[in-house]
């Protein structure tokens, strides 16, 4: 499924940024996501676990920042992130579940998913997170349409805050533009993110759905929007997604 | 001088954790800390910039934590560093002065000053960032009584934030509880970390004094009280200081 959306983006490279995905028309059948019931507890709990993934990949970032003023911009980056993880943590011991036992099950895909996407420096680092950050943060907002009412504003207030994505988009702009040839690697880089980025989605549509929703089978048109909105992010980039 | 106060208390191993520091009563005279005034903006640049790394040590704990309960409650500890170091870089805002300019000139010797007291395993980085973040954020504390009283005050506010240190107590006690030879090597690397903790120290008063103020020569005394609060906290872990 992921490689009809995704072989269908790759082409020639464009002459400039633009803001129109170039998707089959045909692929963007709307989803309703609130036919879809996550598992309130599953649901919040891989939520959390990939927050910390992200923040970890963050510090990471921070440790290794070749500049004193990078280093400052992806600490705040970092403080958003963590901010999620303990927000979404909060809502599970609102839930009366023991967090880490909710996240455990969760950790060795998320751990492989995270060494996966580190890269092979520091810009590879930057663009693995903000891609596989922007995707999944999409995705789990969008899915959270689908829980209870109060706590599925909560979760999307939670996960919308602005900030990580602002300080990558700035940073790996900034590289592209002094070292162009960092924007054809890149460019592949963000490519190679996209298959395990919707193995993640696909597992948590598998580990909250309620018995008798919707199964991934039914569902395959919501990777769509994710896929849009994937292209975008490189868009904005300058790089071919 | 940090030798005197050092080799002062090395001596048997306790039978039990004890509350009373090992430290000749000569050595306590008390230091006026308002006699000491701090310049605000190296003040501030210094604290900040080490706040940033103390969040760089404990986010590579998160990372390489070996269990989950013990990443989450790193995670907590690694926000409130992060939170010092966003505060204090607030407050250098606040007088109008770039943060990163200020805090390069420190970049270097605290860069040293981590990675010397990183350790060679999880539980030593943990002891190094105990011990070195315990110290500086009593010293900082104690020397900001110089600044101008509200400055002062809120800089306190912020350093004093407490959730690190307990974490950190609770991992390494455990971890001392469940292999007891821990302990020797532990209190080992205890002690190694002090004579690069008071060079620190013993910088962040040249780098702030204002002109016609003490001396770092006049203030040794001040350096006292950080070896009593080392103690202390070596001694709640049943560790020889």
């Amino acid at each position: 499924m992921s490689v009809v959306f995704w072989t269908n983006r790759r082409g020639a490279r464009p002459e400039a940024p633009r803001l129109r995905p170039r998707v089959a028309p045909t692929g963007l059948a709307k989803v309703d996501f609130t036919e879809l019931v996550p598992e309130p507890v599953p649901f919040l709990g891989q939520a959390a676990y990939i927050q910390l993934e992200f923040f970890e990949g963050l510090a990471k970032a921070v440790a290794t920042a070749p500049t004193l003023p990078s280093k400052e911009g992806l600490s705040a980056a970092a403080g958003v992130a963590l901010r999620k993880h303990h927000s979404l943590i909060a809502e599970l011991r609102r839930l009366g579940v023991e967090p880490d036992d909710v996240m455990a099950p969760f950790a060795p895909a998320t751990d492989r998913f995270r060494q996966a996407s580190a890269g092979a420096d520091w810009y590879e680092l930057l663009l693995g997170i903000h891609v596989t950050a922007g995707m999944l943060d999409g995705y789990f907002s969008r899915l959270a349409e689908g829980l209870p009412v109060e706590l599925g504003s909560r979760v999307r207030a939670i996960l919308g805050e602005e900030g990580a994505a602002v300080v990558l988009e700035s940073e790996l702009r900034a590289a592209i533009n002094a070292d162009p040839t960092l924007a054809d690697r890149l460019a592949l880089w963000g490519r190679a993110l996209v298959g395990d980025t919707l193995l993640i989605a696909r597992s948590a549509l598998r580990a909250s759905e309620a018995p008798g929703t919707a199964g991934a089978d039914e569902v395959e048109p919501v990777f769509t929007e994710l896929i849009v909105d994937h292209t975008r992010r490189m868009d904005a980039l300058g790089l071919t997604a």
